[in-house]
């Protein structure tokens, strides 16, 4: 009996994993060659092995075939620009309802690191939309996108959002850019009442500046946080936590477009929450 | 002009979020209503007005309508144990590759907290298939993936996993039991050669225990990591992170099933790759 | 042989901690008691008994005899106001180069928490001066200082610090007041130059209005940080984090005043440093 | 008027923090030179100016004269071994009772960063017993505090601890070896009842053993902890954490000895006490 869906296909995107972990990202493509430090690997000794597999380079170096999560990906996307971390992603997107037929808007597409997930998570009943100022960007964002087949589930548009968005009652809408406090009108006007809107800001100045424009705005339910990633190193009998860490990627701040009839709102107390 | 999209429909999924930010998940429904301790809200009053709307009760307490995210989901699954938190969650989807189409397993269905987050994130192309020992549990978590509409992409089944699953060529396992260690030969059997393990415990002893037992079977790329949530209070003038916040979880460990040509596997060194 | 200094003396400060972990801080009195909730002690049974002796109530409650650290006084303080809390201010101490013999100064005296951490680390030989604008709070303080007799080595002042402190060429200040942003000049006409300023301001915003009062007043070598401790259930088959811990205190900021030859200075690049 | 004290004065402690702030501690010795990778500064420019004074080196790079907290004597201990960073340590001394006049063991000197840290804390009238059992060790221990002016303070005793220590009665004992669980029955002979035992361990397989080796001989009231230190960028328009930080360093392991009267001690629940 022959599982063929435990082995590598041509088309399939494929991680080759060193035993230094330098990683590389390939579609497996016949006839083609993947060129590292450590010697050459050719797609056709690849395709039709098992996943999982130890396969060695011309020089015999060896290396592992499996298939990629999300979260490789991301990390693996090719970028000018800072791109947002895998541990904030997984939970932007659980936090903002976004899955399975997800219409979402993103703005700021950048590198195409946050539109990868997206695009990954929406489907192909979803699609995301997303709005860049820069022409070289958004070049950039849609080879990416490309390269992992996404691209049809994405719009890509460039635009300064400054001019406001072409969809109106939008369920989701993530914003990754310098100043977002200039765009919550814009960004109240293309959600739908009652819908999610995310964001990353670097720094603490601007989730200031952004709180006040989303009270302007009748944004309610606001919620910050920041999410801190500790690896062990996996020894069993030395078990500790590495080294270093990443101290800060960014604040994510959350809140939803509200109808009020009149009332002023009261401060949402986490501490009482948690206690 | 009616926007149609922007209004509780009957049948739809509705959280209702009072001012003193008690939630409630409901199903909206023709002649229903819902008691809450602030007074009552009938589900007709509801239905055909805009998401996001504020809403009274019989008593006068206010009340705002809003679409549940996932986490919301996740917060409100009614539980007789500990659940997997969202920040948990969404790292471990990501990191698996868990996404539309995904066809994955969990041991441990528990009080269904997880398989909710994996049935959404499955879609209606996707499936989960989930193992618990007690029946008390199942009938419990089926309940629960039953009031949120998910029953059909899962499968249910009471077993011993000490028995082996069922499957074979698994795409994903995630694994949320007591003795994760004991069972990862019949992870192993499961899951495709390359595939997605992933397990949550609460102490380092489990983990110690595990990484012994993943490295007898063979796994490899062994990730352990923590993640620390840390919300902030909404106050733009007096930012500060809240007083108090969640210190522990548990701990995430993800490895893939490789198939070696015999040599030996130099140790993962994260330092070098984070510095 | 008789090992009198391991056992409990008439004057000496005393911890009674119950297995409930309920703590008392007492200085043993020949003919006093101790009314708990679990019953009485009398004193007369503590002193002569080995320190770390198992003790009853006469309701038969147990308390073990211990003698406190200076975290044990500073957690104990009796107070109308959040106090610095230990993990804080071990760190303080040793970043401003406080200890056996140290002249500093103290704006903020408060309810004495960290009037107490100076007091017991500069000891006999140095002193602390510390400065307050409330009546009641000063001599709250006053009594917490006097009931662990430390407060020879203390000098309460009661004044606005707007108007200035007395004091010039004074080695290390450290300020805990609502707005520290107002009174750097003052601050600054008073430490040596080269001097230790600290501070612990509870908001982000008050770290920016800071670091903008430092600035104009050539203040340099500015470290902002924030300190994280997280405890361990004590149970070696379980070993795990506590299930909450405290998410914030406070941010801590030092800086040290200099004398340039005119020359702006160069921004700290930390991550240089810690890379 | 001519203020002294706030001069550099021959036999002072000095260090000199460059603008890419390469740090040097120097004991100031008229007619001595501090040769840098950016130029040489002569002691006797430095003697008689004001402390926080900017100098310049024969090549002209600017250097800032400051009197060294302890922090800055520990980080800049010349070391051969991983040395105990600030943040802990302060926690340690705060937790230890470790003050003026303490008469307190360590076991493990290593790089004597840690005795540096105890003599400093305990002052003239105190006192630091140091076991090592390595020769080389303990010389460059001997040097690092000899160059700090504080060898009159500390006792250097090389010899093996499964040998016991010389002392009887201790108030306080610190230990940084690599298995501190293997000496508890000397700790315990050793310390005074009720005394305080401190340890730092770098896996959580060290706590598991530790935990049991105390418990046989009686300890109690055991505190483990972690202390995790974040910077933040010292730019008030851009206030935002570092990128990265330490992960780890060691986890802290607190206990007393106690004489019980024959109870099971109920477990510290630190849950309850955070809540």
């Amino acid at each position: 009996m022959d599982y063929e869906w435990q082995k590598a296909q041509p088309g399939d995107l494929a991680q080759l994993v060193g035993l230094s972990h330098k990683n590389f990202i390939i579609r497996l493509t016949p006839g083609d060659r993947l060129q590292t430090h450590r010697g050459i690997l050719y797609h056709d000794d690849l395709i039709g092995i098992p996943w999982g597999s130890e396969v060695s380079s011309h020089l015999g170096s060896s290396f592992f075939l499996l298939q990629p999560a999300l979260s490789d990906l991301i990390k693996e996307t090719k970028r000018t620009t800072q791109i947002i971390f895998p541990k904030d992603i997984g939970f932007i997107l659980i936090t903002m309802g976004i899955g399975p037929g997800s219409r979402v808007l993103e703005a700021g597409t950048g590198s195409g690191a946050m539109t990868t997930a997206l695009a990954f998570a929406v489907g192909e009943q979803g699609h995301v939309t997303t709005y860049e100022l820069r022409p070289e960007m958004q070049q950039l964002a849609q080879k990416n996108l490309s390269r992992l087949g996404l691209q049809d589930r994405v719009t890509f548009i460039l635009r300064d959002i400054g001019d406001g968005f072409n969809e109106r009652g939008v369920d989701a809408l993530f914003m990754d850019i310098p100043r977002p406090e200039d765009y919550i009108p814009q960004v109240r006007t293309t959600l739908k009442p009652g819908g999610f809107f995310g964001c990353i800001v670097p720094t603490v100045n601007q989730i200031e500046r952004l709180l006040n424009a989303l009270q302007r705005e009748d944004f309610a339910f606001v919620e910050i946080c920041e999410i801190m990633l500790r690896y062990y190193k996996p020894t069993a009998e030395r078990l500790r936590p590495t080294d270093r860490m990443v101290a800060h990627t960014g604040y994510l701040v959350f809140a939803r477009p509200i109808i009020t009839s009149g009332k002023a709102l009261e401060p949402k107390t986490l501490d009482d929450e948690l206690s």
